[in-house]
């Protein structure tokens, strides 16, 4: 089913560019884009957004957490949504497209189903999440989880760096706490969550598209890994005497390299290395590193980890090196909904695109509302790749492109059958 | 020529054991060692070595440097001398035979020959360096250099930790460093310089070997290399685009053991690494790593320093990484002499041992008096090649052992020839 052409010429790309810039102008950080919950300038982002979302015939309001939630009813009032949306709060010194092209894309979309009277059998709501970074307080997703009814209350008490509570932030912001958990959704009353971000990564400008449909947001794990040889000075100690730990941590890094290059959308990380005593003169008799391994699917991710682990320890045990792993952070893959990603990439297709399936590295808002829906996400070429960075970049050629498959995808929504929820 | 067995008789290694305990007493450091240049623990030592030094039947003094210099005339008085020695000073936290057991094992031997009334056809001169290690004031080797006479008189201005200038330490330990030039030696006062020292690795150990004949007090170069790729997200990047600094350090690290372990003598070790941004999330875009690189002969060390080079270039280039590297130092190979080395070698086995010729892959005096005299040099076996540390130690057979190789070694010496000379 081919979208009404005139709601694909009802879209304004320029318009979206615009107010990608105006956002970017709200900020905490001269010269540079920091814009946290809860802050003035998200006050003035949140007026902003509430406001276009009214002019493209939506309902729109402020919920309990911060989250600009604007509603475009569908044939007839109340009926069940599909949700789209993105965030609203950065990173330090951020670009800004992440995030917000996901909210201001979905708004220019509902502005065009607006201009062509366009109503279907779901209603369609646009959310701008108030927090996904997590900087202000170093807990992600606060938006999104108080949307999904996975808001830990207990979060309240946490302080930001001027001993500020959240609770006091949010009352502070006019929010009332106590009224969260009332703006938990219930599924019956969400069809699906759909979200349009740049990719953040290099994929689709190697591949030279400007759009790709996701397939899962990965899952990751995170390990220190500690090696314990001989320290020994670096003049006396003859090469085959030696137990050198940073030689085997060299020899673990090109490994977790080779496994995960060897299995399809993994990837493994070696971010941070220490060699102790840490003296030139000196052979390092303990290493510490980091282990940062990512899959878009949980049995892929374990696997992947063990083999990793599995190969250091064979390295350790030939080097006669000591070697411990310590889990630091688990998090499971929130796949995207098979049936979704069909229809982005029927939409794909529909814009002449060639379609690529790729998984998110990135986190998303997605992964708090898979509780509760399926969910599906569009990904737009950036430059470079580059993200939560100044540099940030994408074309406005580009950002068109995403909002007439992000609208064509809206166009030709069904929902997801239960048998294919996650 | 075999020595008088009266010779041998006459050494007593419970006294270098004895010696060296009281000495390993004279520390600045509660419950461990150290003792650095002109400390009040250095002038109770030069007391007690002075007194040793006398009792051995040598004429003793303080030079203007303060080393402990005792003299043993041969068959006539003013004869050029055959100089014995090694350092009384420590690293912080050290062990007690690191240059103590060389000092009096010299003086034990000059003893022995004392009683048995040997002399000479050349004198014997036995010297305490006051400084090798250059832990007070930065800069090694200054007792040796006033030797030799490459003392440079600027380090008289260098400060130590207290902005305590060396001039005035030196004044203030009653020494005038206007006379400092005037304790070099001339090349024909001294036929060669010999110094036993524990060996500070495990070759003898893993030999099975109480001591070793020294080929060479190793050249050595540091370099530090700095490799500069794209930091990205871990999460976003493929594995197969990825620029990673780290994992390319790490396989110049493998190749720099690689290509050491492949060269005779050779010791190459990365004692320090760093990666940056060091975040676990983010793909190292920047590595430095320290390059410790040391030969028996400048020949060999700048053939690896060459081919670890040519290597990390290669890797860099193949992963499309930049890479710089920057000289920090370099020291020449100062050689053992030839005839020194066969001397040592006719001593050890005239003892029953089996010869083993190792590198000293350590620094020692004898490269300062390598510029005005043949060096030789006797080790001894230490345990579990543990240095520069409490847990440093030798046994007493082993002391013993080294007593009666050195005291052959002086029994039987005969000047090296010019030709022979480094």
């Amino acid at each position: 089913m081919a979208a009404d052409p005139r709601l694909i010429s009802a879209l304004q790309p320029q318009r979206i560019w615009d107010r990608c810039d105006a956002l970017g102008r709200l900020s905490e950080l001269e010269g540079g884009l920091t814009r946290v919950f809860l802050s003035d300038e998200q006050r003035q982002v949140n007026e902003l957004v509430l406001a276009w979302m009214r002019e493209a015939g939506m309902d729109a309001r402020l919920d309990a957490i911060g989250n600009c939630v604007g509603r475009y009813e569908g044939e007839r009032p109340g009926l069940p949504c599909l949700m789209l949306g993105s965030h609203l709060d950065t990173v330090r010194d951020a670009g800004k497209y992440d995030g917000m092209l996901g909210v201001i894309t979905a708004i220019e979309c509902v502005s065009a189903l607006h201009a062509t009277a366009a109503r279907h059998p779901f209603a369609i709501e646009v959310v701008g999440f108030g927090d996904e970074e997590g900087v202000r307080f170093g807990s992600t997703l606060l938006g999104s989880r108080a949307v999904a009814g996975t808001f830990d209350p207990a979060l309240l008490d946490k302080v930001d760096a001027n001993g500020v509570t959240m609770r006091d932030a949010l009352r502070d912001f006019g929010l009332d706490p106590s009224q969260i958990p009332a703006i938990a959704r219930r599924p019956r009353d969400v069809l699906a969550y759909a979200e349009l971000h740049i990719e953040q990564g290099p994929v689709l400008e190697a591949e030279g598209l400007a759009t790709g449909v996701v397939t899962a947001i990965n899952g990751g794990n995170r390990f220190n890994i500690e090696l314990t040889g001989m320290a020994g000075h670096a003049g006396t100690v003859p090469m085959g005497l030696r137990r050198d730990a940073l030689v085997a941590a060299s020899e673990c890094v090109l490994a977790i390299e080779r496994i995960a290059a060897s299995m399809p959308d993994i990837v493994g990380t070696v971010g941070r290395i220490e060699a102790l005593p840490g003296a030139m003169n000196v052979i390092p008799g303990r290493v510490r590193f980091s282990l940062d391994v990512r899959a878009p699917t949980d049995d892929k991710r374990r696997a992947a980890v063990a083999e990793i682990r599995a190969s250091c320890e064979a390295i350790a045990q030939r080097r006669d090196i000591a070697m411990t792993i310590t889990l630091l952070w688990e998090a499971k893959t929130s796949p995207c909904d098979p049936r979704m990603q069909r229809q982005f990439a029927a939409a794909v297709a529909e814009e002449g695109g060639r379609v690529h399936h790729l998984p998110s590295g990135a986190g998303h808002d997605g992964m708090a509302l898979v509780d509760i829906t399926p969910i599906g996400m569009l990904f737009v070429r950036c430059k470079g790749g580059i993200s939560h960075n100044p540099a940030e970049a994408v074309t406005l050629s580009d950002v068109a492109a995403g909002a007439r498959v992000f609208a064509r995808f809206i166009a030709a929504f069904t929902p997801p059958s239960e048998g294919n929820s996650p």
